[in-house]
């Protein structure tokens, strides 16, 4: 149930990537294919440090891509859980981020959304976000896939955001920052931007002083949240 | 057993606190006070979230003191794991930190070491610096308890670990950060520190592109590494 709706005028929705359009489920059945019975618990520890890495890299100033700092993750995984990383396992492991399979409501949210101009913000490089939406058959969609990798850090620092309305050319007031993760919404809400949280599990709304515009348990819910009439998604629908 | 030796002169020992000189499972003791059977489970939520937050309202530019993150992480910590958090038990569980005790091994080094200029570099408040030392009757070791708060930032900001030598008037080169936490410790070396990783536990060396000049297993054995005569340490005794 969408719990509040969008205010004033969204021409531009913007999706982070992982977590949000694409479910990290798959990096875990990863883990378990190659290290039976240890996938969940890598699984973990990999993505704690993949996103630890990318605040602590940017605050030291010492940015490395997403693919470097997921390969740093996972060595640094392997090690702490005495898991021999052979090279086969780690190309493995590490090419499961290119194959994500999107959460079963993007399709069907994003026809119905597509009056509107959709693009992606990721802390991932721009060929990484390049396979993933390929590997999903999604890419005419998306106006323009924006990474991190353009502003040389991570989320939640503020220059990472400042590149979705400049490179999409819109007022920031015009654009709707839909966000699975409640620190990097409050990182974007930080940073000036309108944002909605999608909320796909039991994680509360993280305590950085800032509080979404609205919230939504899926992306089916998103049209009804924008307050979008059937008739005007009819005549606006682009391909 | 100390694995490397220290080399260069080295005038200045700068030490971090919360899990270097004071050991947090001071904290965890106390949420089994007030939630029995769920203390580790909280101890950890609430440790996390205290280091996330800090790594993201330094990100964001939006540094508010430790305290205040430390009471954040707290209720985000409650909600997560449904336990209700009444005002006495956030008073207790906030007090906490305050009351930690030294790790056994830190009076005796200090003793030990008391020839050098020593400091702490911490990113606890410097009220709560100042009660913690005096709750183990350690303000007469340090010249000074150089706290984050002074930085508007916490580690591993640069301008945080700037800090030290600017505070204590001393050059980098004769100055060694002394770390239990490798990432903290990382941030160090990348901002021109030099350092010792205090290796208490089993966790592994973080991945961020930096290797720390000594690692110690303990306090006791940083005299050694520091290459230090008996007699040398008796002549300089200070205090």
């Amino acid at each position: 149930m969408a719990r509040e709706n969008v205010s004033g005028t969204v021409k531009v929705l913007v999706f982070d990537s992982y977590g949000t359009l694409f479910d990290m489920r798959g990096v875990t059945a990863a883990c378990e294919r190659f290290f039976p019975g240890q996938g969940a618990d890598l699984g973990r520890l990999w993505r704690a440090r993949q996103l630890e890495y990318t605040w602590l890299l940017s605050l030291m100033g010492r940015y490395v891509d997403f693919w470097q700092v997921t390969e740093r993750a996972l060595g640094f995984a392997c090690r702490a859980l005495r898991l021999p990383l052979a090279d086969s396992a780690r190309k493995g492991l590490m090419e499961s981020h290119l194959r994500l399979e999107a959460f079963p409501d993007v399709k069907g949210a994003l026809d119905a959304l597509s009056g509107y101009r959709l693009a992606i913000l990721s802390n991932g490089a721009s060929w990484m976000l390049g396979e993933v939406v390929a590997h999903n058959g999604l890419e005419r969609y998306f106006a323009r896939l924006v990474s991190a990798d353009e502003a040389g850090s991570f989320k939640p620092d503020p220059r990472v955001y400042n590149l979705a309305p400049s490179r999409l050319s819109v007022d920031p007031a015009e654009m709707l920052y839909v966000c699975g993760n409640s620190w990097d919404l409050c990182g974007a809400l930080s940073a000036g931007l309108r944002g909605c949280w999608l909320s796909r599990g039991e994680d509360p709304w993280e305590e950085l002083g800032f509080r979404p515009e609205a919230t939504a348990g899926g992306l089916a819910e998103l049209p009804e949240l924008l307050g979008r009439r059937k008739g005007e998604a009819d005549g606006h629908h682009a391909a």
